[in-house]
């Protein structure tokens, strides 16, 4: 067992090619065990498994800067890197986050959660190396799915003109998240299956394929790679437009090439891309047979709908009648639950790469020419649409609806992935209309009558399960609110959401689904905001620009005299890996609520 | 005299190609003529001049969707489009847009002013036709500058991979705002100075020059054009990987071939760049030879300095005694300040392009890597790299430092550039430290100050001259406001920056500058909360999400009793054109704030 032998990258420099072949079969296993209880991406870190233990052999992390696209491909960097064994508590609260997290590890560079940051973060790094004139190298891991994503191109364009030293290596597994998306995609599968890569791999796959491996024999094979490489090298006309070499395609499973060519790329004085094609999923059959399956693994409950099955359900019933539904999704239409849609409408549904910008924009042009666009996207990574939402959909008050996924806390993906801002950036908007279902039967209703709403539109629900109450919600009126039940004591809780509603449930208040984050029901508050009430506002969501402010606002310009408390995230950012552990850590818990509820109403007692 | 004549496109196409070329002299010579008064973007709009004459010569607008990028060089357009005579009303208030905007004529198809949008808005529209079964021409236009912006990229990948008709136009002026930037410039550089593009242009110079050429002539000219583009047509692979094809470079300022190319390009099937070099500036001594100056032509005042200039002048301060402190533009430059430290620094000054994604999280890196970055960035641009100050910035805690300028009212630019958000989107960030100035000295202070800050910070200050009063600011304490005057009234207004401090000087109050608007000075307001006391929050920003409540909030948990008052912009966007005008709009006046003061004095008189 080498697994166990290898605490940090010195130990793992101390095995032989050949070792490193078992190792990485070793990890791979491990890899899997804690996936199958913690859940995680499985198939992108199974296929970067062998190009990360080059890496680490290679170069001398942490002074060395590795930077990893999105991050959720560094279980084996994490394994590692003295992580091994805390590993088992992967995507767990205080446990090793799923992605490279800067607050977890010297040898984490940077934290990461989002696509296409690496290469600038890089270029950071790798300047400030160049003004102390330190000597270190700055190695960016970035997937071709990031490559959909346009801040990738600002940074080349950048990183072409600094002529700055710097690896960025495209580790490519064919796909993104779900399927080759957009005209970069199918340019990378050119090249994949370009006749000299094909001549490259059946050459050296017998040559070096790994185990065992040792001695003369791996010397021999290596001399044998060098000549062939340098005859064989693929450049790129694309990147060296740019300025920057570009090697390759590389086996991304082959690790005695793989040290090869990046003990070369080390020498380089510029910036350069080797291109490594790796499999999604090697070594696991059903991950490598359905990658995207495999690309998160999580505990699922068996016949219970989703909010986003809801909203895609909803969206094939408005589609039939209504051909001018179109449906738009950043890289994410299996998770935003889309798919459906797609097959029922193909030539109605775009899939747009990890573009959020491009997505927001297309769709206020969609809008702008008479078409109803929906745009499904996850909240945290809606923020990167932010500019677009102000200047194209905005100002324009186009009637683009936003289906706003994984709003509020954002479990096991953690800090990185919190949808904790969208009401605040959102509601800034002028002219935006917002909205939070309550339960599954809410989000149909709001989605069926969003879509004859005539300015920029968003719904935003939470991961998990639309367990609808038995209930039936009433009818959605613009701006006005649904009080769920009511009790005499004076205190109103207006709660946003189904998790905010559920932690209400048992305190004895008027409770109120505030349906509309915006506008505010201001004919309700005015009927409530006398003294003697207490007014509290609960939302997932941070308090700073959110839902309560903004009710404090409206209770302040109708001189309102009630008490009013808002709960909701406190001005941190919030890395808890449960929902219920982020709940507890910003005090939204029922008995909290009890506690204020009580003690205003003692106090009223003894008024 | 053409100019008069031409009340539409319709009566454009009466003209002969030969006519064209007068019209286009009598177009600049007015264009000129109105900027010289107006200010505005002189030189891109001289540029454009006739590649705008012959696209209203060939196609049918507005039936055909014109999506100019910017939209800063759509004057000709304007003139063309029954906007003539209103024309002399240009970037004031009530009178034309500096900007395409769809609010102001059918013959704007959309609302533009940021850069790098009209190829996904362009999409959309092509979209919407082809799902309608409609046929128009969708025709974007976009500056080589707009290629730095990485969301151009993510919309060429989805045109690439749709295969939809649609028309680019990449107007190559050899420069965006101010010089060339990154790896793309100097790639179209190559393509402009290539062999084939100097031939075509030797060949075709003689033959189609414009005026004045009538009847026959302009046949046998056009087929000898025809024949010869054929041949010379330069393909180029970094458009074609990814599925577009490309024509040129051509003269774009030769009407003749632009008919002949325009016609061409309405034929094809699929999505197509045209490469059309022009000259900023073209026709105007002055402009062509100095288009950073003439790039926006405003009235100056000399020896007064602007906040931008405070800002440069301290920097390069603190550059000479901190080597660590390194400078980030997006291709603004001059526009920010940011000149001079360059000449000074030159090293340690990056111009990354219209990437302000790249720039945000780039800083990210160099902050991570020791060094101190100073983004100086106008408030609605920073609008684009919201999610990397979320993801980058501020979960790592970096210490980034954004100098935010144009904050607040933007005057003539209108609607697209008012920069009336950041204060709402830069709070709701947890650990963002915002600062904001009340005069220039104050400014300088701030920055010298932020050089040590350990975590994320914003320094925002407004468009215009740092007129700084005769005393000097207060020593800058973490988190506490200053106190500029005191009244025993009862009555405390918070103001934030210069121009909400000028409103309330002859207010009888006590004025406060909130020069930190995050964190809020807690202490100075537990102090002033008690009831008979009136707190009146001012700030250029809008009310949602911005100081005012998060003052609310603070009050509120501080179970304050006064009175309170948030006055800024109000929820609605703002297209006036003088800053004046915008406060006006929004009851920011000191009028009504008396108004306000004295009658809350009365009442407590009364009481």
């Amino acid at each position: 067992m080498y697994l166990e032998s290898v605490n940090s990258p010195s130990d793992l420099k101390k095995l032989t090619i050949g070792e490193l072949g078992i190792y990485a079969e070793e990890v791979r296993e491990y890899i899997v065990r804690v996936t199958e209880k913690r859940g995680g991406h499985l198939a992108s870190n199974l296929g970067a498994v062998e190009l990360t233990i080059a890496m680490h052999y290679v170069f001398d992390c942490p002074r060395d800067k590795f930077i990893f696209d999105v991050g959720h491909q560094t279980y084996t960097h994490k394994i590692i890197t003295g992580r091994r064994d805390a590993f088992t508590s992967l995507r767990t609260d205080g446990g090793i986050s799923g992605f490279e997290n800067m607050a977890e590890s010297e040898y984490d560079a940077f934290t990461t959660g989002h696509s296409s940051t690496s290469l600038s973060v890089g270029l950071g790094f790798a300047r400030a190396r160049d003004l102390s004139g330190g000597s270190y190298n700055v190695v960016a891991v970035i997937g071709d799915g990031a490559f959909t994503g346009g801040m990738t191109y600002e940074a080349l364009n950048d990183i072409g003109a600094s002529g700055t030293r710097m690896i960025m290596i495209l580790n490519d597994n064919a796909m993104s998240i779900t399927r080759n998306v957009g005209a970069i995609s199918s340019y990378f599968g050119k090249l994949r299956l370009s006749r000299r890569y094909k001549v490259l791999k059946t050459k050296f796959k017998r040559g070096i394929n790994g185990i065992p491996l040792v001695g003369g024999v791996l010397v021999r094979a290596t001399e044998r790679l060098k000549k062939a490489v340098k005859k064989q090298v693929m450049t790129v006309r694309m990147f060296e437009q740019l300025g920057i070499k570009y090697y390759g395609a590389f086996d991304g499973h082959n690790i005695g090439e793989l040290v090869y060519i990046l003990n070369q790329a080390k020498t380089f004085g510029g910036p350069v891309i080797l291109h490594v094609v790796t499999r999604k999923g090697s070594g696991l059959y059903e991950a490598e047979h359905d990658p995207v399956k495999y690309h998160g693994v999580t505990g699922e409950k068996e016949n219970i709908l989703k909010f986003s099955d809801v909203a895609a359900e909803k969206l094939v019933a408005l589609g039939e009648k209504d051909d001018r539904i179109v449906c738009v999704s950043a890289a994410m239409l299996p998770s935003t639950g889309l798919s459906p849609f797609r097959e029922r409408f193909p030539d109605r549904c775009y899939d747009v790469g990890i573009a959020e910008q491009h997505a927001v924009a297309m769709c206020a042009g969609l809008a702008a020419a008479g078409y109803k666009p929906y745009f499904a996207v996850y909240s945290t990574f809606l923020q990167r649409g932010f500019d677009q939402l102000v200047h194209d959909v905005g100002i324009n008050a186009l009637p683009v609806r936003f289906l706003i996924d994984r709003a509020g806390a954002a479990g096991a993906d953690g800090v990185t992935h919190q949808g904790l801002f969208d009401l605040s950036y959102m509601t800034a908007i002028p002219g935006m209309c917002v909205m939070a279902p309550r339960c599954g039967k809410d989000l149909a209703k709001m989605i069926e009558w969003s879509a004859d709403h005539r300015g920029p539109l968003a719904i935003r629900y939470p991961k998990g399960y639309a367990e609808s109450a038995d209930d039936e919600p009433a009818d959605i009126e613009y701006g006005r609110w649904e009080v769920l039940s009511r009790s005499d004591n004076g205190v109103y809780v207006l709660a946003v959401g189904p998790n905010m509603i559920e932690l209400a449930r048992e305190t004895d208040c008027t409770l109120v689904s505030a349906r509309f984050v915006k506008p505010l029901d201001t004919e309700f508050l005015r009927g409530v905001c006398g003294s003697g009430n207490m007014i509290i506002t609960l939302e997932e969501n941070i308090v700073r620009g959110g839902f309560g402010e903004s009710v404090l606002d409206e209770l302040n310009l109708l001189g309102a005299e009630c008490h009013t408390v808002n709960l909701g995230f406190e001005d941190r950012f919030c890395d808890c890996r449960s929902v219920n552990a982020a709940f507890e850590e910003n005090g939204l818990t029922s008995s909290r609520l009890n506690g204020i509820v009580a003690a205003f109403v003692a106090s009223k007692k003894n008024m």
